[in-house]
């Protein structure tokens, strides 16, 4: 049953691929992933495969596996669950390196049946033939162009950060949310029951994939816990793992024993094995999102010192009581620096020790930069927050007759005195966008923000809607680099 | 210094109201929170003041307070800090029970001069007119149409949640959050510096308010501790305190002191006494509302049980192991009740455990409204939580080559079903509506969300984004209930 790396990137980069079940009518996962594959543009070769033949999509649907001309590099098997192992032994003959399954039907229906299928699986998988699932949605790779069973329309933009999850559903919506957070994907596999590939085996890969600076894990249970600890902590010695562990209650532990045949497990027991492993343990999927943006944007350094940079003073008081709490510090800036910043904002109102209140919501662009310049001089200061509550020009606009908030937003300014401040003031800077005003009527605030989000992006400064969102991730960086550097 | 139940309401009820520093050119405040009053319909008398006169918005400008006819009942006062005395005298003996100065310059500046203003603010206070502020943003009051400093645009529709800020931006932000989330208002006082009105006597005064169910608090500082926490003690006797404490670090602690001249305190201290106090302590802006949503519309009791309900096994893990982090149950169902909700539910991939897993997220609302129903005749069941993936409707648009979600996503039915079936079942219902396609591309799926949202609403049924926030403040109002009834 061992794996070479070679192997792994066969599956993820297959040039040959059979898609096993596919109707041309109707509406089964066959076709849905068949269709998902060409749409997004997967540039190697389909085979589909189905006993009554026929044509899809201008492709030739094989009758049989044996008829694919030439070998297979990887297969995907969406058939009834008592056909799948006739399928998976002709792919194996094929020469096919690896499948995924899609169908479900096996140990997580915890029937006689189920589990005898599940045998049969593992039985030929352990003749050579690496298996994904089942149950589960597969393989997405933004750069060979595989994608997952729902998912003509994820991005193929490949990235830095990878996804491991026994949770199809998980996988996708991640893949959704990573598109427009500006998180970018290396490979992201959802192995669902996980009868044969596993979290431990491919997390062994992914420290090794040069591809791969971030590793996220959803898992719902553990098949060898003492193995999957040693391959963890050897791992997060190399690259940060941001973990989500589900079904650590008694609900969500029948939960999971329904959703995927794992074991839940204690939550005392978890955090304390995650954390002794410098594993990033997150509660949910925003907080997973929220980790692997500032984990793949922001440079991994501990944060000793940061600024808080707003307008509104609860909002920055708010802020630096939150900072604390984490264990982040927002010290008051050298004298002469708040004195340069005191001449530069707006008075009365303002405020340069830090918090920085800059006092009205419509401060220039520019003026924003040089704060920033000035107080990226400050060898406290190790990173900024700014909060910008884009809204306000919302009713700027309406006071001046203007029907759309963007035709009076510096949007692209504002977008350049970021990305400027951080190249010359040499701090990274994380920007914070709320949105206070989310009526029917208010949709143009929201167009502006999802503008100024996407070119802050593209310029490598990582966007959040929530301040306390935006802490948390740099509170775990600093701890991750901490620890890590106390083992070494 | 004493202040009446009738005074109070003269102040935030007031027929004939001055605007003191009404300059009929530039955007001063005088002139902004004039229009404000005109803009949101305020109905009652305006006076502007400005000794150069002339005329704004078809109303006469008055030279001085004592030109105008009559007398006034409120004032507003936005002249410069060391005018601000002698205005304020004219106002009282004018008549005016009380009044606001939007005015900054004086403590929070921590100068002598502005030390001595507030001296002279109090003096004429103690002698017969109650003042707000200065350096504030005044009272909204939807019912009278008093709106703050920046608002013309607040609702008018009134309710049950009264705020009382030291901070204006975070009021008016509250103000423009409860808009959309359905969080409606009585009463909202800015106090900024509160020199003289301020968080226990205005505190006294909601406990007393009948039009009040709900009273939030943002405080930097509190003048009399110890009175405070008994004022604070007897009001949670009768409704919920929401306390956000801002300036509860050394840079927050920094932070309020030059804001609003305040000390900030312990966060240890203050976390206990507001424990002790059964006041229910948020950590920001986004709890608050949060809270003040939850607590102004579910029914004040101990959630035991609850359910939840949607498409997606590990959306379902997560919620439960959130819920039991925090105290809360997710039972599962009586066998029988499981057994009719299996029956309905597409199989496979459901589960009617509880989580109730309705295996995607193309359930039809009627199906949706029948598992409630079911559910709700579980005595061991006080709420559910549903989660909506509506942006799902956008790629079964996309299927279908519609332009618009909207067209394929059962909006009006789906929202029927979840009123009807709280109606029906008798146990109350929150919603959750995450989106995790937010590209610029995708508005359509925000704007069917925002609809969808603001009908159920409507309804009374509470909407969030995340899972998280709905339940911590299901355990918030359970933990309250279980207080109350163990003081009494």
């Amino acid at each position: 049953m061992s794996i070479q790396f070679n192997d792994f990137e066969r599956i993820f980069n297959p040039e040959n691929v059979a898609v096993i079940g596919v109707s041309s009518e109707g509406f089964g996962f066959g076709k849905g992933i068949l269709l998902s594959l060409k749409a997004i543009g997967y540039a190697g070769n389909l085979y589909p495969v189905n006993p009554k033949g026929g044509t899809i999509s201008g492709l030739k649907i094989y009758r049989s596996i044996d008829e694919i001309p030439g070998s297979i590099d990887f297969a995907i098997i969406a058939v009834p669950a008592q056909k799948v192992p006739d399928a998976l032994e002709s792919c194996r003959k094929k020469g096919a390196v690896g499948a995924e399954i899609l169908s479900s039907g096996f140990s997580e229906v915890a029937t006689p049946e189920g589990f005898e299928l599940d045998r049969q699986i593992k039985e030929i998988a352990a003749k050579g033939i690496r298996v994904i699932g089942p149950n589960c949605f597969g393989i997405y790779c933004p750069k060979s162009g595989l994608t997952m069973l729902p998912g003509p329309d994820l991005s193929r933009e490949a990235g830095a950060v990878a996804f491991l999850s026994q949770s199809g559903g998980l996988s996708i919506d991640f893949a959704y949310l990573g598109k427009w957070r500006g998180i970018r994907f290396s490979k992201m596999v959802s192995f669902g029951n996980g009868c044969d590939l596993r979290e431990t085996e491919m997390l062994e890969y992914l420290r090794c994939d040069p591809e791969t600076k971030v590793i996220c894990l959803y898992i719902e249970g553990v098949k060898d816990g003492r193995k999957f600890f040693k391959v963890l902590s050897d791992t997060t010695m190399e690259k940060p793992v941001i973990v989500m562990k589900g079904g650590l209650s008694d609900a969500g532990g029948r939960a999971v024993a329904s959703h995927t045949a794992s074991m839940g497990g204690s939550h005392k027991i978890w955090k304390s094995a995650l954390r002794q492993s410098n594993a990033v343990q997150v509660e949910n999927l925003q907080e997973m999102s929220d980790m692997a943006l500032a984990f793949s944007m922001l440079p991994l350094q501990e944060y000793k010192g940061m600024t808080v940079i707003g307008g509104g003073g609860a909002l920055g008081v708010n802020a630096t009581d939150m900072a604390d709490k984490m264990g982040l510090s927002t010290p008051p800036l050298r004298t002469d620096i708040q004195e340069k910043i005191r001449q530069i904002l707006p008075q009365p109102g303002s405020s340069p020790a830090n918090p920085i209140d800059i006092a009205n919501p419509f401060v220039p662009p520019q003026i924003l930069k040089e704060t920033i310049l000035h107080a990226s001089g400050d060898g406290n200061i190790q990173i900024h927050i700014m909060i910008q509550l884009l809204h306000s020009y919302k009713s700027l606009a309406s006071n001046m007759g203007e029907n759309h908030m963007r035709k009076v937003t510096p949007i692209d300014s504002l977008v350049t005195a970021c990305s400027s401040s951080v190249t010359e003031g040499g701090k990274p800077l994380v920007m914070i966008l709320p949105n206070y005003k989310q009526e029917l009527e208010a949709m143009d605030i929201e167009e502006v923000i999802r503008e100024v989000r996407k070119k802050l992006l593209s310029t490598g400064i990582p966007v959040f809607d929530r301040v306390k969102d935006a802490l948390k991730t740099i509170a775990a960086i600093s701890l991750y680099e901490a620890r890590r550097k106390a083992i070494y």
